[in-house]
């Protein structure tokens, strides 16, 4: 019997896979600087027809699950759901989705991530509990990749940072009399802006604010906003200039007045912000990075020398070549006449 | 008449490229190093049959011409020649190959670069005076391409200079303590060693040969000598320390006791060296690059940070942005963990 069945059972595993791929495709359609993960689900009936389909469009907003049921009606009753990510448990702003699926009826929950969140998590027992079949991880690593830095704030504790440096090929960040613009040519700054709008908070020092007086909003090349703005956030316990840029009404704006990296991200991580930019300058990267509190640095570096002047980074307590901070580069990629190389901080020699 | 030449005239210019493709192909057998350009031949009968291939092999040795008419014999009357540089009208080593080709009988010279040295050149004239057609500039870029540090030399009379940096992502040659051994991993290296043995001489200051105690030979990754190994020049006025490996025997040695870059590359173009490879510490870096002697840079960019250390090139007389070194990127390789950015100093913004 069991070798019989065995065609049958991968014919059902293929059809999971192509679904799941369909609700990933639903779950990006997401924000992802949001709060909430981004998720996506599909209903498919006994038969095998699409019944409907829905996606999490923010913090506040129906989940997945909901959005789905809510088309779906009466036709929801014997169906499969397809979702990226576990069903909740969880009462927050919304019913749990656990016994949303009960109640209308699904007979059986195919889901890829487990849901990290430990006050959220469960809903795949108590669905098996109530007689669902559930099946559990497929797709995972597509599914946990779409919110990464959600599930690292989830699983840490803290935001996931990311550290941008803009640099010449020898090492500096502005000119000896501090000038920076620009280092980089408009293909890499335009990579800059696009990659802010998809983090939750951009950080940096009141120094750099003092001295560039920068937007730090996230705009197009024609100097249009993005839909996103992150939450801009100076660090520094000197008073910021009446009529700062960074104070203007494009986006929300926090002074915290500390020079603890730590107690910056927990500060972040209480507002749900998942994914941090840091733009600071060479104290305060530095700062971060001796406190192991980079994930990955993003460097823009142009084929210009400048001699001396402000160098990217600062003293990292570091002596000898030996003790020297390894990165795995993750990506290397041409923009125009710049190279942007993507590293994680995970150590490698 | 004019319209019925045409076509016989196009399968005559198609046919002299594809014959000048084979001459590039030998002459590329030549060793880039050498005083000499590197330069091919194919003689091919007015039939249209090859009857003898010839190439340089370097300074002291036969030309491409005289090794392609030796090898023909008679069957060089009437022939067609075919060499990827315009043949000599110097009697130097050896008598003039644009003699030499009268005197066996050839009909026909195409060629490809026009000579570019003063002293060698007029040997197109020399023949079509003697009544020998010829055809100029026949695949004149790729062949001066094979040439292109020969062809630096002889029109600006001095070396093409490549300035090799090995830098961490915040511009970093060494830690704090001197130490720099490894910032780029062993592909890198080894790429780093493969170019070194096609220069003719690898220059460093006596800083560095005092510092690092450094070989200079160009070696492979198991440590076996290139055949062709570059001059050593160490520039500089200290003393060398007796014994130092940079004096061992497996490549000739200079001690040029001398600060200024003029000097040297006088002094390595008297040698017929017609590129350097210059690996010379922040100073010397920023002597060659503020004297305008640099043409192009190699930097060898690692995921490192080291936060402070030695800065990989020195003060360039630089205080604002608008006036840094901006470079043309003419090729971004990954090697390994690391970037190989190669851009000449032409300023492009």
């Amino acid at each position: 019997m069991h070798q019989q069945d065995e065609p049958r059972d991968q014919v059902r595993a293929d059809r999971d896979v192509a679904w799941m791929r369909r609700a990933l495709e639903l779950a990006a359609r997401g924000r992802l600087p949001d709060a909430n993960p981004r998720v996506g689900c599909v209903l498919v009936s006994a038969d095998g027809d699409l019944v409907s389909e829905g996606w999490h469009r923010g913090a506040g907003t129906a989940h997945a699950e909901a959005d789905a049921l809510g088309r779906a009606g009466d036709a929801a009753r014997g169906a499969t759901a397809y979702v990226t990510l576990e069903p909740c448990n969880h009462t927050g702003r919304t019913q749990p989705c656990a016994q949303a699926l009960l109640d209308a009826g699904v007979a059986r929950v195919v889901h890829a991530q487990s849901d990290p969140n430990p006050r959220a998590a469960g809903g795949a027992d108590v669905l098996r509990d109530a007689g669902v079949e559930v099946v559990s991880g497929v797709l995972d690593e597509e599914a946990t990749a779409l919110n990464a830095t959600w599930t690292h704030l989830v699983t840490t504790g803290r935001p996931w940072v990311t550290w941008k440096l803009a640099s010449t090929l020898d090492g500096r960040s502005a000119a000896a009399d501090g000038t920076s613009q620009w280092i980089t040519g408009p293909v890499a700054r335009d990579d800059v802006h696009a990659r802010r709008s998809r983090c939750g908070a951009v950080i940096i020092g009141t120094g750099t604010a003092l001295t560039d007086d920068p937007r730090l909003t996230a705009r197009r090349a024609d100097g249009t906003l993005f839909d996103d703005q992150p939450l801009r956030v100076v660090v520094g316990e000197r008073d910021l200039r009446p009529g700062a840029r960074v104070l203007d009404d494009s986006a929300p704006t926090w002074h915290l007045r500390t020079r603890d990296p730590k107690e910056v991200l927990t500060r972040l991580a209480d507002a749900e912000i998942h994914h941090v930019w840091l733009e600071g300058g060479p104290t305060m990267a530095a700062a971060f990075l001796a406190a192991g509190l980079v994930d990955e640095v993003i460097a823009y570096v142009a084929p210009v020398f400048l001699g001396r002047g402000r160098p990217s980074v600062g003293d990292l307590g570091i002596t000898t070549i030996t003790d020297a901070l390894r990165l795995e580069p993750t990506d290397i990629t041409v923009l125009g006449t710049d190279v942007r190389i993507t590293a994680s901080l995970k150590e490698i020699h």
